[in-house]
């Protein structure tokens, strides 16, 4: 693991590092806020996934959320969005290939030698943090925006005793019914849509739920409403009496913007579930 | 004027305008973030001047003020640091030319042209502002980070009727005896160096001072401090007796992440200003 920068940051530090990964086949870069309490003792860690085009930076620098994480006592990790690199099968679209891994395990040419997003996520960054950083296994939350909301709520719903709570800002909610999956799982997973149902969170919600708390935040101005489709999902948190608040700001967008007016809110909902 | 962009953002809205500049010669765009209060009344105005290469985006995206200017009623106004385009007179230097105005007018060619900053902040900006937004004139205050807060605090001395507090983070504190300073000055101002103690943050405090408060923070760890020379401006601070504080932040850089840390207790601090 290589340190690309290390920058003190509300009390803590926020970090940049690069790894060779074993899943994607290539060099990966995540970014991990530790705060002060870190050097003492492990803190809980809340997983923030992120959209579309987005590196592990874009949230980093511009979600404001470490100031909440460090009145928490809370890490936050930020992992890059897909496999990177000049080896790495790319698309011209902004929406499939690099930048667009969308959390899944590829099992289509060319895709399925690196696009391990799902691996990567759930299996060998945990397992590279536990062993670098003073982070407590037992208390972990996950949240994410668009494309990262999906993987967050798809994620958290596959392994439920892994994580107390679950968040998203605009999720892709349920992609097997938008162009935002349907032209992605039939790329990366192929036509056999009984692979696609274990990625969309709206199926998920209506055959799983999750046992914990679940914050949904979508904007009514979000530009891109047609593809998140953030109806379904509210439907079938509120049919399976999910635990959990769908909440619709009025007037807010699919930008940083929205996330950062929101990130308060969110880290203290999961810092409620890291601390209970 | 023309609107680039409006995102809701803690309840206000976040701005970015574009308009052709008389004392530019050239169009120039800024960032306007206005709080919910002032769709009924005018409310204060903080300003942010940025660093080296930065457009009005940087402090915009990553500076995290939003929040405490919609906490407090304030709004908070991200102008560029320089004229730009292809017109404009530029240098292959970072420092020097388009993204380095070091908010003076230029006296001297090829910069006389266009590099206007002292006017464009001074005069033509603020007088577009209050006949297009719900501004109050009488609360203004001013802030900026590096060459941003060399443009505070020598614009804040200058015109001490308009501004009621000025804090800066990081500033180029001592141009005039620093290559982030002669180098500029010789290009911008000439060799006259009568003309540049008017550009001094040192030298403006050791002769006039601030008739209001003044906050100062600098991180021990900026890779840059032997171009800012803190030290100069503690000293003429402390000399003078000026009411205010110059904190050093144990640990802390050049980066924005040492920014958004401290971002809350220097809009706090010009509220304090701004509603006494």
């Amino acid at each position: 693991m290589e340190t690309k920068s290390e920058n003190r940051s509300f009390g803590g530090t926020q970090g940049v590092y690069s790894h060779a990964s074993e899943a994607c086949g290539c060099d990966m870069t995540f970014a991990l806020f530790l705060p002060e309490e870190a050097r003492t003792a492990p803190v809980p860690l809340l997983w923030f996934l992120s959209g579309l085009t987005c590196t592990h930076e874009n949230a980093m620098t511009k979600a404001g959320a470490q100031a909440w994480a460090a009145d928490h006592g809370v890490a936050l990790c930020f992992p890059d969005t897909s496999p990177r690199g000049d080896d790495v099968a790319n698309d011209e679209a902004f929406d499939l290939g690099q930048g667009a891994g969308f959390y899944v395990n590829a099992t289509q040419d060319p895709w399925a030698k690196h696009f391990k997003m799902w691996d990567y996520i759930t299996e060998e960054l945990p397992t590279l943090l536990e062993r670098n950083f003073a982070l407590d296994r037992e208390r972990q939350a996950i949240s994410g925006h668009s494309m990262g909301g999906h993987g967050a709520l798809t994620i958290a719903m596959h392994l439920p005793d892994r994580f107390r709570s679950v968040s998203a800002f605009a999720p892709i909610a349920n992609p097997t019914e938008s162009d935002w999956g349907r032209k992605q799982f039939t790329a990366y997973l192929g036509d056999d849509t009984s692979t696609w149902a274990l990625h969309d969170s709206t199926r998920l919600m209506e055959e799983r739920g999750f046992d914990g708390p679940v914050l949904i935040d979508q904007g009514t101005d979000d530009q891109f409403l047609h593809l998140l489709k953030p109806e379904a999902l509210a439907h079938a948190m509120t049919a399976r009496r999910q635990d959990g608040a769908f909440r619709m700001q009025k007037g807010y967008d699919h930008s940083y913007f929205f996330i950062s007016t929101f990130m308060e809110e969110h880290v203290a909902f999961h810092a409620e579930a890291l601390y209970a």
